[in-house]
């Protein structure tokens, strides 16, 4: 049994990996850029990087790449078996078997894949924001927005291994439109591309006309704007991130609902604008579940690890399974 | 351990007590008007009514009430510990221990009580159209939609017992308002309730004409006269009711999403409509679930037993129990 594995998690844009003791400590990281190559055999080129993270963390600690459990968090449908059905974010890996990949590259046995929400969860439920909690769901608030649902303890994995993919709820029947060639969908509206959307539609309509004069134009206005505009305290601006804070609490309620989760754990890229949005998602959530009053109270709270819970979870899944 | 259970299906205009075997068989049933009396201790009209069926059921079979276990299916948020902690169709009952005042009239200590769609799932699971499938989701469209959660084979009851509220899952975020306070439920286009409002919302906008000429006022059009003519092949009640499909598929493919669940059961009131809106439904979740192509096939069945499903279920779990 190791003492140590290696967690990575792959994003659209970068792969995050990281060493991490059976404690929850996090011993070395490298992070390199995904790459999108489109042309070679899926998957070939995403695996090439991570392969060189693996051997990098592995030479500085002195360990045999084909001795350390490696865990994947991949951002898709994950099959139980560990492919990559599908991957809007990571087209190129899109039907890959990266677990394959690696294992022959490294020379491993110890390879395993799972959704990169999935392990974020599993990670704040061991280590973090969900420790001692059975019934919560994982919301990782990037582009789009990922899931990790545990009910009882146990991560909901779903006929085939697909749950948690929250992001595709459609919350606004006929709402914007959808990468997924759907409308209305969560993801649109509470997540970092919802928030660029908001941004951009009350920009053209004159919502945010202090933001545009100061910037020179409705183009000009990036989210980011928005954001430190709102930490500022400009009206209009924290009208916007009010807004987006009763998105994200129309969703979290639509999971209360279903699932009696009495917390959620609030991570991913977006995590950092969580202090400006969590204080109106919790307000809103009053109005917005059903039954509010007849049940324990629901908490939200920020992920504990922030960007790195989703390789955290990665290695923990790695762990668990040697 | 006895070989029959009772279970009873309380729900918000009549109770079914049937007295069920360890395989499922039916032996007996009594039903009755639910009792709506406003004024008295909470509950205790029910607990009469409930009282009187299983003395009713148990005399027939020359059994003793303290002896049979006696499962009871109520229509609201039941906590874990058995009482009915919100209950909009059952007000008279809402807060009540029903257990308790049944256990106390009876003398028995083998009361459960559990939420009327979980029981409709656990009875599908064991003996109806989900057997040998561990991912599914009951769904029971009535006045109202509820629902029984089953992942890897376990009932999702969430941190209090509250899990399934699937109705009240926002799928339009500004659209029709619902009784639990909030605007755009599910329930409020896809159930019985949901029909009839599409249907008088259509009737008053000229979408029903030959019913509203044929019947005499759009008023005078209700949802089974749209669903008869839908049968008999009108085109303008095939339109509505494939509306309705369609919102049924919306929130069939938003529970996919979040559960991955490979299969449906569609029992309650309106079951008797599933001929009709089934096909549909099928139809849209091609569109309407996120990477459909990615997924083995989602299939949707009707109930096996109908409006009898709530009461064998809440049979089984008194069986489960004891």
């Amino acid at each position: 049994m190791s003492d140590v594995a290696i967690g990575i998690d792959v994003g659209g844009t970068k792969a995050l990996a990281l060493i991490v003791g059976r404690d929850g400590r996090v011993l070395g990281e490298i992070q390199s850029a995904t790459p999108h190559d489109p042309c070679g055999v899926a998957g070939a080129a995403t695996a090439e990087v991570l392969t060189a993270q693996v051997r990098g963390l592995a030479d500085v600690h002195g360990l045999k790449v084909a001795d350390v459990p490696l865990g994947i968090g991949l951002p898709g449908l994950m099959r139980r078996d560990g492919r990559l059905a599908y991957a809007p974010n990571l087209q190129s890996a899109s039907g890959a078997d990266l677990g394959a990949l690696l294992g022959g590259a490294l020379g491993s046995t110890l390879v395993f894949c799972e959704n990169d929400a999935n392990c974020a969860a599993l990670c704040e439920h061991a280590w973090g924001a969900a420790r001692g909690i059975d019934d919560f769901v994982m919301v990782t608030l990037g582009t789009g927005i990922g899931g990790g649902v545990v009910a009882d303890g146990q991560l909901v994995r779903g006929r085939s291994g697909f749950a948690g993919e929250i992001g595709h709820m459609v919350v606004d029947a006929h709402g914007a439109a959808c990468a997924c060639g759907g409308f209305g969908c969560w993801e649109r509206y509470a997540s970092g591309g919802g928030l660029a959307r908001l941004t951009s539609e009350a920009a053209s309509t004159g919502r945010l006309a202090t933001l545009v004069e100061r910037l020179g134009g409705p183009d000009a206005v990036r989210p980011e704007d928005v954001t430190a505009a709102a930490r500022d305290g400009l009206a209009e601006a924290e009208t916007l991130v009010r807004e987006m804070g009763w998105w994200l609490a129309l969703g979290l309620a639509n999971l209360a609902a279903i699932l009696d989760c009495g917390h959620f754990v609030i991570g991913g890229g977006l995590s950092s604008a969580s202090d400006l949005v969590l204080p109106y998602a919790r307000e809103c959530l009053v109005d917005l579940v059903e039954g509010y009053d007849a049940r324990p109270t629901i908490t939200v709270s920020g992920s504990m690890f922030g960007a790195r819970s989703g390789a955290m979870g990665a290695a923990l899944v790695a762990l668990q399974r040697t």
